[in-house]
């Protein structure tokens, strides 16, 4: 009997017929990430129940030197949950351990297990008049396990933080089988450096994150859009810190798009419209909320804001939503952009921040100087400009072969644009993680110290470098130690 | 020429004689920390004045095999900053690197190096109309990199967090002497798991933190101080339950004292009044602020949520401070507990926390029980609430002998207070941090998983255990590893 074999008998009786197959019709859906980029190879598909479960099966892989590739709603946008091609790894799914723990509306906490889906949460915060203050397009699929291994972003980082801010502890399996338990909900706890944060954002290098308790806010109890039509996105920002000083802690997002984008969006969408009469360079989106039960006049905030911002020549035009639908199809022009785009044709997508202060400075370089390298091609930039984070899209010039062109010219246009962003000072990945997809541009750009630390601490937590090989750390490819 | 001699000639060649002597009249006022409960000893004390020189000493540390114990202002809670007795040790004070390096009002952060003092960051902010939000008692002498190292606290968590949160970047010495760089001002960056949460709460066990970038927000353009009037510790957690609700993000401060501590603040304060004419098993000392430069009616909503917690009979009586002269008074009472304590006598502190939903069961359980083991002691508590955060102060028996009653009955009391807290899931330290005077406790009584990433983090980062060795960590005593 090979090794292999013996695992997958020994996976087989510890988990049962829900919880693991080698079955190729189960097991292949999950081999590909959703977009298409990755496609890998597994031993075959776990399944664990509980913690428990996990706890055994990585116990079970170490024995057997069986590599792990933690997966929750596999809607990563790195390749981070999807294995290479050698077929050494088992696939964990976390999507099994899907139950809310517990939801305590006074302490405004919940704990749940690492498999449940985002829009779960958010239906059952919302029960109790609660909020959990992260979303993102794929919130039906996302799962808080993936959420946290990622430390997901979304439209409300500006005022709430990545996810990051959201988990007051966590529950994760190690290398060597063994529990870390963070999940109690303390407040504050100064017992050594805060080890939770290790899982967050280490993509399941360092271990498996099975259990988390969040923070909930309390639910808006009103909320005002405005989309603001702009001369360039250096008015946007300009516009911004107008917006911040007046609205405080009632800004909760601010979006930016070019007019290119908004075209793109109403060609794609037959029902929708422009908000301004007039198409504008740059867009803005910009949303005020209130928490407080008796509401608080958010229509004249947003209206002494707007009024200042027009003084200060700081927008050409601006409309506030009428009501919730109109509110609604704002954010559906917003929401929209990305599927537009990919109607249109190929595309190098870049989730990219630089410094807040320095990023119009940068979109207004970066889009000509790429523009001119790579002629025919157009660059644009839309997202999250108050978290200096946003997405700088280059198309393919048209008639490209999809999936030619981004091998080839492709990989050229990514690599000129993560010099140009590390040269600003800022980061190749701003919210997406590195995965596999960027993993060697992080080692071409990273700093050394700084990579120096990552390899430590991933060979001090998993020595024979079981856990998501291949992800990340550059250095860290499956079967060889970091 | 004995190794000592020669690391002290060559740190002196390094340094000049502004930043290193082994004179004993400036050096012995820092091997005592300033509660007077630890005193050590060092081959000298070292005063880098630019990172370079902090990397290059840090450098001829690990040539010679010389421990390093890191310093800011030497106000810990713990004794992390005070070297042991073995003298093997050089001290290394942060204090001459106090230049904030800048500060960006639009990006709303400001950048400095670890040795500035809390309260001068204070006065920066408020030149900008901006604010640094977490101050603690300490703010004359606390200095940025301590309260990074310790993750410090204060009266501003309930809403701000605690260092942690207001930390955008950090610049480290570690322990091979290279410099891990992350002030770059980014909101986001998900190039693997954070690397500057390493930094934070490990006591300069990992490495040096040299600088750092931090958060501000806007100024407050008014607050609304409340004092309220409670018949038992649960009544509080309903009331700032209700609180929340209806102040939502305005709902700045809450904390909680007995009466017992009201009457010695008020006994040890000549001129300071009692705030409401009749004294209160418990009282609530609750903050509103408003960013918003038009102002918010804080008066009106104190007012609404004083009406509201009457009618749901969660307090016995309540007074809204008149004007900011009589908040300050308010605050004051607050701010003198742990003087008007000290001038009754002896008492053993234990700074913990419990789920915050558990901290009035907790109290009201905890209170008794000590009591009723340790006769003539009173046992007390106060402070956090909102945090499941409060001071457990037991006060010494009438008559002991200061000195020797801590070392005899005091710690069996603490042993006590910190079994009673892990039984009830809480954590022996709260905001003050391990240090040498919890270290064994924690070693006692901490998870076993968790000591174990600890450990391995240590040894992956600082091998040779030079970094603050004897701190934090059960096992690292110093020249051993752990």
């Amino acid at each position: 009997m090979s090794d292999t074999t013996a695992f997958c008998d020994a996976a087989a009786r510890l988990l049962g017929p829900k919880g693991f197959t080698t079955d190729p019709e189960l097991v292949d859906p999950w081999l590909t990430d959703w977009r298409g980029r990755y496609t890998g190879r597994a031993i075959g598909l776990a399944s664990p129940a509980s913690t428990a479960e996990t706890a055994e099966l990585v116990r079970l892989c170490a024995k057997h030197g069986v590599p792990i590739v933690p997966q929750g709603g596999n809607s990563g946008m790195s390749g981070g949950a999807t294995p290479d091609e050698s077929g050494d790894a088992v696939l964990i799914s976390l999507r099994r351990m899907d139950k809310i723990t517990s939801l305590d509306p006074e302490a405004m906490q919940v704990t749940c297990e690492a498999g449940v889906i985002l829009q779960n949460l958010h239906e059952a915060a919302e029960k109790h008049r609660l909020r959990f203050p992260l979303t993102l397009g794929g919130k039906g699929s996302a799962t808080i396990g993936g959420l946290i291994s990622t430390n997901a972003g979304g439209t409300q980082v500006l005022r709430h933080g990545t996810m990051r801010a959201q988990v007051l502890g966590i529950e994760a399996v190690l290398a060597d089988g063994s529990v870390l338990d963070t999940l109690t909900p303390l407040k504050k706890d100064n017992r050594g450096f805060d080890l939770k944060q290790l899982l967050i954002g280490s993509e399941g290098i360092l271990g498996i994150v099975t259990g988390a308790t969040l923070r909930l806010l309390p639910e808006i109890s009103g909320r005002t859009v405005i989309w603001a039509g702009l001369a360039s996105i250096r008015q946007a920002r300009e516009l911004l810190v107008h917006c911040e000083r007046v609205a405080g802690e009632a800004l909760e997002g601010f979006e930016v798009l070019p007019n290119h984008c908004l075209a793109a969006v109403l060609d794609h969408l037959p029902d929708a419209r422009a908000p301004l009469a007039q198409p504008h360079a740059w867009n803005a989106l910009i949303e005020l909320v209130s928490t407080k039960p008796s509401g608080e006049d958010l229509a004249s905030l947003a209206e002494t804001m707007l009024e200042g911002a027009l003084d200060l020549g700081l927008l050409e035009d601006a409309v506030i939503a009428a009501n919730e639908t109109q509110a609604e199809a704002f954010w559906l022009l917003r929401d929209s952009i990305s599927p537009a785009e990919r109607a249109i044709g190929p595309a190098m997508q870049h989730d990219i921040s630089v410094p807040v202060k320095r990023m119009a400075d940068f979109v207004t370089a970066a889009i000509p100087e790429v523009e001119k390298r790579f002629p025919e091609t157009r660059a644009l930039a839309f997202g999250h400009l108050g978290d200096g984070n946003v997405h700088f899209h280059v198309l393919a010039p048209a008639g490209v072969t999809p999936g030619r062109w981004e091998d080839s010219e492709g990989k050229q246009i990514s690599s000129f644009v993560h010099d140009l962003v590390t040269e600003w000072g800022g980061s190749i990945s701003a919210e997406h993680g590195i995965g596999q997809m960027k993993r060697d541009e992080l080692g071409r750009l990273g700093d050394p110290a700084a990579l120096a630390v990552l390899r430590s601490v991933k060979q001090a937590l998993d020595p024979r470098g079981l856990l998501n090989p291949g992800k990340l750390l550059p250095l860290a490819q499956s079967g060889t130690n970091p």
